[in-house]
């Protein structure tokens, strides 16, 4: 949005308050373009939403839910006042015993170390404000969901450094995109030559996008590594419950019993995603360092989540039954039978993706598509596809160092699905005819 | 909280977030004592909260309020997703219509210019990072209600700059504390002379904790000031229906039609107070400026309200018949009442104090009982008030440059401030002895 001569004076918004203006990531354009000419049954033309990473295969299940346990808390005039704004202690005491259970976690968690905010987001830029200070950095490695870096930046004013992963396949795992502890180490003595202070190392457990899931003892690798160079670790694991494949060994980093360092070790999750409810904007950090607790409450005001929120999630996940036999492997089963779509009919197009069991999202490579490789021509496919009538971020939305990938949200009903499919093999069709006509080297002359 | 040796590391904390941890108001210390050992019918020499400016002697209505007009809301699946952070629009709309309604707008208010926020607070800590850099200030009148310092300065790291107001009467109105544009523009000179970049004004119509409510003629005038330096406003109504007089005018800055500078005004109005539900964190500022709302919306995701909590103050809004002939008129009938028997009770007690009509608290003036008249001895006096088991911050917490004056919120059930009224009196009472003893002279020497 341009509205930058809409007012005479230059000086109305602070530095920050206009970088923050003209700070538009692609991902919120296109979220913009879903809200404002979105797809639905009265506007079969819109915009389908396969960019935001949400789940709406299981919400129906939450919503009915909710609908049961909320009635007892709205009338209580006490919920009207100011709580401890890190959280109540009754909802404290049971996302305790949730995590403990569905963490697998080493020890029991202990309420005291657990700070309550309002997302994710919020609990990466508060846990951020009082780790860094402006101008300090956090090292995460590319690519990543790219809310990071404004959870990171808006408010706590400080920067990412990255360190960049290939599409080249690993010898050991014959993946693409592994890290390595040597990666860490490349960036970090490279951070440190150019004067940047490190602050810690930022790690998604399973990953946004790539769907990875890190071994115990990559984790480990990395948690050591952290020690060595005295730094923080933020572990954010809100995908924890959003894996659809027994099969496939998660590890929190909860779980641990010989954690390297937990001073300087924090856990990260919330509700959005595994819980198909980004729209209650509920999170939790829980942190065995006494100071950051400490510190966190000087934030939380700000971040609070409100009391009848509070006691509304407290009520559903007290209800384990229906958490550990409905919840979860109802909405297990619905994400693996979503995968399953979208990922077959991406290989029935040809588009090749990683083969992943967590997360909502598939990770998939258009590079055949774009022509020249370059992030310019990628951004052009990503309008394109738009301008089909699907939203789809490219790869560059998430720092990938090489163009060509897209992200696929695939947590979608399934008659969507079929039309996202339809509508990428609308804009693939047309881009493999145009490549057959013009090759690479003319590409990139018009 | 002193836990800085409980972890080895010095450095485990960011340098803001160490001044975060340690930085303890005494009205965090009061809430704190009010939660660990806090007035009950079970503890009824625990410590009764009459420093936390909340309204609760009109919070039974709202909650059977929100009981009612809950249940269509928490059961659509829809309302569990990502929504536009900055409000949904059809609260947005029911929000300006009330707003042009109660502030008696100028003109009918466009939604385009409002952002809803969880709280003041919120509103606050988003507009200084907009308008304002690290380092730079506000200048505002003290006595304040000191949060509006953490609100600008926590996350923003923005500072605040004092026009101190003293005690002595102004010859105009007769009354103590009084804001005149000569003291603007002579803390203006002193910071610029300081070389601190001043942003802006904040004002607080009607006070707090003063209670005042701004003539239109001197609100001009401090709009003029502004605008002649180029320096922002924000008008903080948040008290703006707490009125309880009749007779009493209150213009709010959204009713002037001939803003001095509408491009840098901007208006702050919430829930907690007027609608008793601090717990609830919706606040929203209205702003003429549209790179301001722009900068706002990318800041909105931090502190947005969840979407629930929108729907269901949206239904509480739109019944116009409960808010203009039920709540509004008990509320304002409760708090008379509630203002006359604190400000009775004080009077029987020899305790001077502002008489006013807006608010939930009384400005009081315990300088007889405060000897020597330090901020040392004020704080002993406030610890003393905490162990008779009542809760009044002390003027220091509000910046007053004045020792010797406390807030006491009158918001409170009748047997409580009888209560309030007794505790204080025990205090005093001892303290009144003690002064016959031991004139000024020896106390300071003690």
């Amino acid at each position: 949005m341009d509205i930058s001569n809409s007012v005479g004076k230059s000086n109305v918004l602070s530095k920050r308050g206009l970088r923050i203006m003209n700070d538009s990531s692609i991902l919120e354009i296109g979220m913009l373009k879903c809200q404002t000419n979105g797809y639905s049954d009265a506007n079969p033309s819109g915009v389908i939403n396969a960019g935001t990473a949400e789940n709406t295969i299981s919400n129906d299940i939450i919503a009915e839910k909710l609908s049961q346990v909320k009635s007892p808390y709205l009338d209580d005039p006490d919920i009207l006042k100011y709580k401890d704004f890190t959280g109540i202690t009754t909802f404290k005491n049971t996302l305790c015993s949730f995590l403990t259970k569905y963490a697998n976690a080493h020890e029991q968690l202990n309420p005291d170390n657990l700070v309550i905010l309002n997302g994710c987001g919020s609990c990466i830029a508060a846990l951020t404000i009082v780790l860094c200070d402006p101008g300090d950095a956090w090292l995460i490695p590319t690519p990543y969901y790219n809310a990071i870096n404004t959870d990171s930046n808006r408010l706590p004013l400080v920067n990412l450094v990255h360190v960049d992963l290939t599409s080249q396949e690993s010898q050991e795992t014959g993946q693409p995109f592994q890290l390595t502890v040597d990666k860490l180490e490349d960036a970090l003595d490279q951070a440190t030559v150019k004067g940047i202070n490190i602050r810690g190392l930022f790690i998604m457990n399973p990953h946004n996008p790539l769907g990875d899931i890190y071994s115990k003892q990559l984790m480990k690798e990395c948690l050591q590594f952290a020690k060595r160079h005295k730094l923080h670790v933020i572990m954010d694991e809100i995908y924890m419950l959003s894996m659809f494949d027994e099969e496939t060994k998660f590890t929190s980093v909860l779980s641990l019993d010989d954690l390297p360092d937990p001073d300087m070790t924090h856990f990260i999750w919330g509700f959005s995603k595994d819980f198909s409810m980004s729209g209650l904007r509920c999170g939790a950090i829980y942190s065995w360092n006494k100071q950051v607790v400490a510190a966190l409450g000087g934030v939380a005001y700000w971040f609070a989540v409100p009391t009848a929120m509070q006691f509304t999630l407290d009520r559903m996940l007290s209800d384990e039954e229906w958490v550990g036999q409905t919840y979860l492997p109802t909405n297990r089963k619905r994400l693996r039978d979503s995968y399953d779509v979208m990922s077959k009919g991406l290989t029935k197009l040809g588009i090749p993706h990683l083969v992943r069991s967590a997360g909502l999202y598939i990770w998939a490579d258009f590079r055949e598509f774009v022509s020249p490789l370059t992030f310019e021509a990628e951004l052009e496919m990503f309008y394109e596809l738009i301008d089909a009538g699907v939203y789809i971020p490219a790869g560059q939305c998430f720092y990938c160092q090489e163009p060509g990938w897209f992200r696929i949200i695939f947590a979608l009903p399934n008659h969507i699905q079929q039309l996202v499919l339809q509508r990428i093999d609308k804009v693939i069709s047309k881009r493999r005819k145009f490549n057959l006509r013009c090759p690479v080297g003319d590409g990139e002359n018009k």
